[in-house]
């Protein structure tokens, strides 16, 4: 029996918002508008975009992703941090105590943002059930190959577990050019 | 014996051009000023520098390599191409048939190229005497180990072996963020 594939996806540099920023940034009370839903459960792309600005560069419409967080955070490539002026960590999400800050700018307002810019961690996203068909469990850190004629074994692959999870293989801009990955590539676990 | 270490050279996106697009953008005859040895031997950056304009959008301040080339080539990341708006081959130097074009815009003329643009395939330069060590002959493929936090395993790495070459393993900008490598780190061929 040959090793499943799993589904590969490629994030573009985008952010998470917290209630109390998108008050901010859009005004009191403001909803996010879903346009689509993502690969993971529960998880969207919103109508909204906002500015980003860091100390040598900017992006201009960079997308909100539903649905609010605990806390704003911002994911780039690390190809976006040089021209924005910063030296992002390369973290999971969610862990972004003392990643720089950049200025947001919303059609209301605009957020100084302490910190919350991080370099996502490449990471595969499983079902407990999946885990087991791979043999690995959550928080381990696996090999990766990509093949065709860009091929890279990515080493340092974060394994998540969670019933809500849906199989995928997530990996930045940086990561998936450098690859000629496109999301619906797939990639197997080689160790 | 451990293995040699082979250092690294993240490229970014630059251009290398002929005597005629000289003629074009900087004026008949003009000279290239040198700025800066590159660890190639008689390859060196230059002072001049010009604009990249694709269909989508554009690049300014883009460095001129020299010594002058019989044929116009622009290097580029992927992540630059989809800001550019086209669709570079990754090729070899020097291998640019139908490829895709873009303008380059000097201070005296402007050049609409009709092929030229590629993106780098990643490539180790040695001397016969190097290939000799890692028992490995021009032309051939292999594998590299790029260590660290992002740490990677580069596929489809090319060996050019020359005698007029310096030892250097030679990545875009799109690979050496997917891997955090730095110009001076080290990689280690493993296959």
């Amino acid at each position: 029996m040959s090793t499943p594939k799993i589904p590969v996806g490629v994030s573009g540099r985008h952010l998470h918002v917290s209630r109390e920023h998108l008050d901010v940034l859009f005004g009191e009370g403001y909803q996010l508008h879903p346009i689509k839903d993502l690969s993971q459960p529960g998880q969207f792309a919103c109508q909204e975009i906002v500015d980003i600005v860091g100390p040598k560069g900017s992006f201009k419409n960079v997308r909100i992703l539903g649905p609010e967080r605990k806390k704003t955070q911002i994911e780039v490539a690390l190809t976006d941090a040089i021209k924005l002026g910063i030296n992002p960590p390369v973290r999971d999400s969610g862990d972004i105590a003392a990643s720089p800050g950049v200025t947001i700018v919303g059609p209301k307002g605009s957020v100084n943002l302490e910190e919350g810019v991080i370099a996502a961690k490449r990471h595969i996203h499983m079902t407990p059930a999946d885990a087991q068909t791979f043999g690995v469990k959550d928080k381990d850190i696996v090999k990766v190959r990509l093949g065709g004629e860009r091929g890279l074994i990515f080493d340092e692959v974060l394994i998540r577990v969670n019933d809500q999870f849906s199989l995928e293989m997530h990996i930045d801009t940086d990561e998936g050019n450098a690859a000629m990955a496109k999301t619906g590539g797939q990639v197997e676990i080689i160790a």
